[in-house]
């Protein structure tokens, strides 16, 4: 992600400003027993508009942990050379020649221009079974239940002051989605309404029948009813969270010292979930037709859940931030006379007399991409950057940072889908430059020079919107034909065909 | 509003719980110093689901405080008298001889069907002139400069535990919007984009003059355009604050002991500006096309505002409530079992084990009209409330309602609009038993049995909705053609033409 991070000054963040708590989170096999294995690695700057003065780590070590791409690439030690060449800032896509990503999934991606010494995207794109965890409601295994449940899986990962924490989470996030739906199997199988209530030890006899269950006594008689995909929402916002809390638990041992923005789809049983924390972007383009399946999070756009938090617990502001946002900053010598501004309960501008505190810097300040949230990160979603202190401060910022996902489902047995449906993922790299049209217009022009039943014109789709953002060097840049700077971001792009060859039976 | 508050006791609040205080609100002329002057009231309990023991006040006193209507229904002594008559409940609308409303607007109220001695809805509708407070930009008044603004103005309020907080509001809310509007007259009247600074003495020569502000020194060198719409935003969002702070003061002296929804347009310089606190709604019908102006505020809605102050301010929830939410209410029996619950970060729902504090009661209960804030109030947006405790508690429930209003923009020049087009604003009492659908078949069905140029046909139409909404009686209960229950509640309709026979210039 280009210049998300304006200056990150890593430090171990003291669990004062961290939320309380949650219950414990679950165990992953082979996740705290298999974590990303690079060596430490120092705390890193981004090189853009970097303001902090900390050294950058020892080159040897930063290239073993972080040279690394995702496995579905099947690159060759000489394939990831070329992969990470900034000069030549090839498009990599999946090999012709081997297995094809599930549904014949397309997918391109290209390194950065220089921001950064190795790609920081990541992508990850599985089939994932669940096992039940036993029978959760207490009732014998029928000789039609007990199944397991499969869900497909795809995710784009744009990590920011260092790719650790978008490596960890493109190993391990969906690993978290699954242990969140183990208990849930029988449930999302059984057409009958989830039971409110189970029985505290799985396969115990209990009262998990919700028509079993005795009424409330209280004044208060009514039972919300709770659909199967409302569990499923729940089971990936949580995902998320786990991983964020493995992240903190894990960031001292592997140095998981920067963050990531994720932007995750799960299929399971009919449905399409897209969850997003951060400001990567996904759409349906179907029949032309464009239908948002994500929106972004920034200090703009979360501004007033920012100030908010900012307002109830000033002590996050360290005497160094004040909550309102002014137009511009304010100057000492304005001190007295009245200034535009607005606090969290305001989406209009009002005039307020300047006074002492008002001079502190604002927590939400700038616009569009150059928007920061204490004047250090560009986005207010994702996981990990436990350890992002705002510049020449000790002041932590993950108190602001949310790592819970917006997931919007999209159910795909509504609508008879046709070869040319897609449904696209980018990071912001892709997005920067390329708006929602020119990727509709894109679908439409690569997808009907293909045979509908060519399962690799999601792959040539994928690669023409990557080249698409990243133009050609010319001028002293990488430009696109109308001559304009291309993205100079890392530009990662899933192309996933929803009515096409691929089967989703 | 029928059992918005299922069980209000009334006590003097301490300020601890209150947010903290503001700058000063403005001196409002004629307000302090003319308070509805009826004589203290004592806290009433509303009929409907009343919890609380608190004695209903003297009949007399009570009479006095609360018989008023609308000054422009220009009801006489019997007039009054039928209007607050539950038996017959009549429509009741301005006169046909006497001046019309502006814009000949249509309007028509019904009480209630017996929830409260009387009608707890109030209105307003004014032509109000803004003189500009002095010439703030330090500019000398030119000619052409320095005239003041005329705002058209309408304002539903319907209230709760008693009606006085919606009888003040009616009568001073405009005039708080007037002072917000005062410093903005001439900036207003200036094409070129509102100074961001202005100087501390308005009319003191100084730096208000954007173009001539120095440039900030710091890092961070942009600044934001502030459009002259969003100033009148901020003015309608202050002045609402403002108007709830005046009622926090003077709650004493004046028994100000209820609370109101607010749903106000403000008409200025070409656009329609729609500010809804609570659950009334606003809708604009155009040429049958249904453009939705507001949103409802109630528990379910802003639940996760709710829930996230619960959880970063756990004083307000006093040890009894619980800031997590529950399908159903949590029986001791239940403890350790796992039920389904969602926190202030989720929208969907996922298993917990039962720990003793999800006993409490959930911050949040039940669902559309039952929902419920602190197991007492329906509405989470509004006006007053600055005395209501939880049920048999000392718990104040003011911190978690806001008294900020969503305000929605209409341009009135985009678009050439026809007799036709009108701006429906309504009590709950119309919407709990009429679509918006509905209300726009009312709305053809109604204009095209007059001509065009009738300006009656506004009122006809607001008495068609009340009428169709509150039913005729029969069976033991007013009833809808289709046998449903009409509405109980006081039902109060304004018909704003777009395009009618009232000039805007």
């Amino acid at each position: 992600m280009l210049n998300r991070v304006r200056s990150a000054v890593a430090h171990l963040v003291s669990s004062g400003g961290a939320p309380p708590p949650r219950p414990k989170s679950p165990d992953l096999p082979n996740s705290t027993s298999a974590p990303p294995a690079a060596p430490p690695q120092g705390p890193r700057s981004p090189p853009a508009r970097a303001g902090s003065g900390s050294a950058a780590p020892a080159r040897t070590v930063e290239a073993r942990a972080s040279f690394s791409r995702p496995t579905f690439l099947q690159l060759s030690p000489g394939g990831l050379r070329r992969a990470d060449d900034h000069a030549g800032r090839a498009v990599q896509s999946p090999p012709d020649t081997g297995r094809r990503l599930p549904w014949s999934t397309g997918y391109a991606e290209v390194i950065n221009a220089g921001k950064s010494r190795h790609n920081e995207d990541q992508a990850c794109c599985e089939v994932v079974y669940v096992e039940g965890r036993r029978s959760v409601s207490g009732a014998p295994r029928g000789p039609s239940r007990g199944q397991g449940l499969c869900f497909y899986y795809w995710g784009l990962f744009d990590g920011h002051a260092g790719g650790r924490a978008a490596e960890m989470a493109s190993r391990l996030l969906h690993r978290h989605i699954r242990e969140q739906l183990k208990d849930l199997v029988e449930i999302l199988q059984d057409p009958s309404p989830p039971p409110l209530c189970l029985p505290s030890t799985p396969g115990a006899p209990g009262s998990s029948d919700s028509s079993r269950l005795v009424g409330p006594q209280s004044c208060w008689s009514s039972q919300k009813e709770v659909t199967h995909e409302s569990l499923v929402v729940g089971a990936i916002e949580n995902a998320f969270q786990f991983m964020d809390e493995q992240m903190a638990r894990e960031r001292r041992g592997h140095q998981v010292e920067g963050g990531c923005c994720a932007l995750v789809v799960v299929y399971l049983l009919g449905k399409v979930y897209v969850a997003n924390a951060g400001d990567s972007r996904a759409i349906i383009v179907r029949n032309g037709e464009i239908i948002p399946m994500s929106r972004e999070f920034t200090p703009e756009t979360e501004r007033q859940r920012l100030q908010m938090l900012g307002f109830l617990k000033p002590e996050l502001l360290g005497g160094e931030f004040t909550h309102l946002e002014f137009p511009r900053r304010v100057q000492p010598k304005e001190l007295g006379q009245r200034m535009l501004y607005r606090d969290q309960n305001m989406t209009g501008w009002a005039y307020k007399k300047i006074e002492l505190e008002d001079l502190r810097f604002p927590l939400v300040c700038g616009e569009g991409k150059k928007a920061r949230m204490m004047a250090t990160i560009g986005v207010t979603r994702g996981l990990g950057d436990h350890n992002l202190r705002v510049c020449s401060s000790t002041l932590p910022i993950k108190p602001f940072l949310s790592s819970f996902p917006e997931v919007r489902v999209y159910d795909l047995t509504q609508y008879e889908h046709c070869p040319d449906d897609v449904l696209v993922l980018g990071t912001d790299g892709l997005w920067d430059v390329t708006s929602d049209c020119e990727v509709a217009a894109t679908v439409d022009r690569v997808l009907s020079a293909y045979e509908p039943n060519d399962p690799s014109r999601y792959t040539a789709l994928a690669q023409a919107l990557v080249l698409g953002a990243r133009g050609t060097p010319r001028d002293r840049g990488w430009r696109l034909p109308n001559n304009k700077l291309g993205s100079g971001d890392d530009i990662s792009v899933f192309v996933i065909p929803l009515g096409g060859p691929g089967s989703y039976s």
